[in-house]
């Protein structure tokens, strides 16, 4: 039996695709400038109003006639405990007063999914992925009706098996050195494997496409992943200092920094990566209460941007994060597109040196 | 200038380092099957009193006429806590009940450093790597007398910087995913970095020849890690279950499971992955002071291990442990060499695949 493939991926002249990086570094721009150089651009819809991810695939649209994707926030789990809640909140009234905000309303919905679910298979967008989930077999069903194709990342063994039985297209296999939130099934369990533990774990598991995402930077990264046996490899973090993202101020300011990376419930309540902070170091008890904490957060978030104060705001950045530069998207797309080649070559070319003679180039 | 390069890498039929698996997994006839096989077999001085590793170097060298690497523990770090280690005694003593022994002597030492080092001089042996820390510079220059190759692991790119400095001839990259303990400089301080991150970031820091560890398992690992600039790839778990190894019943039980891996501390005080049990969940608490707690915990593990309780053992197991096999080693040597050349080849026609008309194969 031919193993499935993926017509999107198959079509890129780079296996290179640019992470949806929700929450301001992706626009349109930088989705159309990855197009045009042969890679594969995404929009995130999280976070966003139903009419403003409108208006980002209809300035995508104009400013390319490429195929691109769009990544939805799969439905949160129940909501957190009220009291854990509570009791976070009042733990937080102090970074309140330090930044002159009131707290968010702690609310729990599901960023709109039915609305944005709609909107992108009339828009008949190619690619639809789902972070936190997956999506039902009949919503798969009808995004294949309107032509796109459903990915669904996956931070473990497990959670590619489900996606696969839910007949998603392409799996992301998201190693733990990924930037942002972990896309993992349930917070509670989140998967904390690496990269390439994961990719050799998954293709055991699945004969689906694989695009791999965590921690990938530069073009030997991209060229290990085809290697493990992904399609292509999703770079967010690696794009987030191009001048066409929307990335902050602030946030640009730290992925220029050296710090260390940790993982945090702080700022939304769902495990996520990001360059450790005193916000992070503060508030390790954090309930698992997505996206309660998030909102409960978001105005102290936004008034330390503001000011420009690196230890207030989430500064979501993967374990490579050192290796992003300012390069226009495009031409980073090109670097990259040769650097994978020329290591795939270099690696190809010691191990004809490693063959001495004696056939061990022949299956044992 | 022409990049440093390993003489003994460079000599391997198949770019694949057998891990020195301290504590009984590593056997002369291990690493004579994985030498004879054209991979690079290894000894574990670790725990070892200096005569039982002479005598392994002896037994090994009449099994095989191949180089061979031995591996060091470097020395540990200043005394831990006592009153941290008599809180731990006090919490562990229901071990001991339950077990039936008396808890060990919290004793600091260093493994007889000095010896172990003067023996490996000695005996000429061709690699000698070093696991916890960094020779010094004089150690470093009497290898290089002896003829033997000093390779250093190591878990953040400051770590990698630090050994190139000090004269190492090839840096073992250690990813987040390796089994059994953090090679760390400092146990405070663990590099928790993925595999893939980690090699891009320190290929950015040094030159010298990079051995890749962590959670590799299959041909498609081993192939990725030679795209990301890595000159061969180390693989431990992936060994633990030939019937070369010296892997306790208990312990090849467990990896024949599919439990969790986590990090601990509970056995040894110092950082390490595990397959998870209850004395790992227990034990949280463990303080950083190693060697005082493997030695006070060492009767414990060890009553456990002779009764196959898997829940008091130490099972050390990398990320990708589910992919071990019973192969014999030279076999498995064999067959990983020719998928990782198959992943390579398939990675290379993906690329060509991809390469649409217009020339991005050119140097953008």
């Amino acid at each position: 039996m031919r193993s499935p493939v993926s017509r999107v991926l198959d079509q890129l002249e780079h296996p290179i695709v640019q992470a949806p990086l929700a929450g301001g570094p992706s626009t349109p721009t930088l989705a159309a400038a990855v197009a045009e150089a042969g890679a594969l651009g995404f929009l995130a819809a999280g976070y966003k109003p139903v009419e403003a991810l409108r208006s980002d695939i209809g300035d995508l649209r104009r400013l390319t006639a490429r195929p691109f994707g769009v990544n939805l926030l799969a439905p949160p789990g129940p909501p957190g405990d009220p009291a854990a809640l509570e009791r976070y909140a009042a733990e937080l009234s102090p970074e309140a007063e330090l930044y002159r905000v009131e707290l968010g309303a702690p609310r729990h919905d599901d960023d709109a999914y039915d609305d944005k679910l709609a909107l992108v298979l009339e828009q008949r967008v190619a690619v639809v992925s789902f972070t936190f989930g997956c999506p039902t077999r009949g919503e798969i069903e009808a995004l294949h009706g309107s032509g796109a194709e459903a990915w669904v990342s996956v931070t473990t063994p497990g959670e590619a098996t489900a996606a696969a039985d839910a007949g998603a297209d392409v799996l992301v296999v998201q190693g733990m050195e990924a930037g942002g939130h972990r896309a993992s099934f349930e917070d509670d369990r989140p998967g904390d494997v690496g990269l390439l533990a994961l990719l050799q774990l998954v293709r055991e598991a699945s004969d689906l496409p694989l695009v791999a995402s965590g921690g990938i930077a530069a073009g030997r990264g991209i060229a290990a992943v085809l290697a493990a046996g992904a399609a292509a490899a999703q770079l967010g973090t690696a794009f987030m200092l191009t001048p066409e993202a929307g990335t902050s101020a602030a946030h640009r300011e730290a992925l220029a920094g050296r710090r260390r990376t940790a993982l945090t419930r702080a700022f939304t309540g769902r495990i996520a990566r990001g360059i450790e902070n005193r916000f992070m170091r503060e508030y390790v008890s954090a309930p698992s209460a997505y996206p309660e904490v998030h909102h409960l957060t978001a105005p102290v978030r936004a008034a330390a941007r503001r000011a420009g104060d690196l230890d207030g705001v989430h500064l979501w950045a993967g374990q490579a994060y050192p290796l992003a530069d300012a390069t226009p998207a495009g031409e980073l797309v090109l670097r990259l597109g040769w650097e994978t080649r020329e290591a795939i070559g270099t690696a190809s070319e010691r191990l004809q040196e490693l063959s001495g003679p004696g056939g061990i180039d022949s299956r044992p």
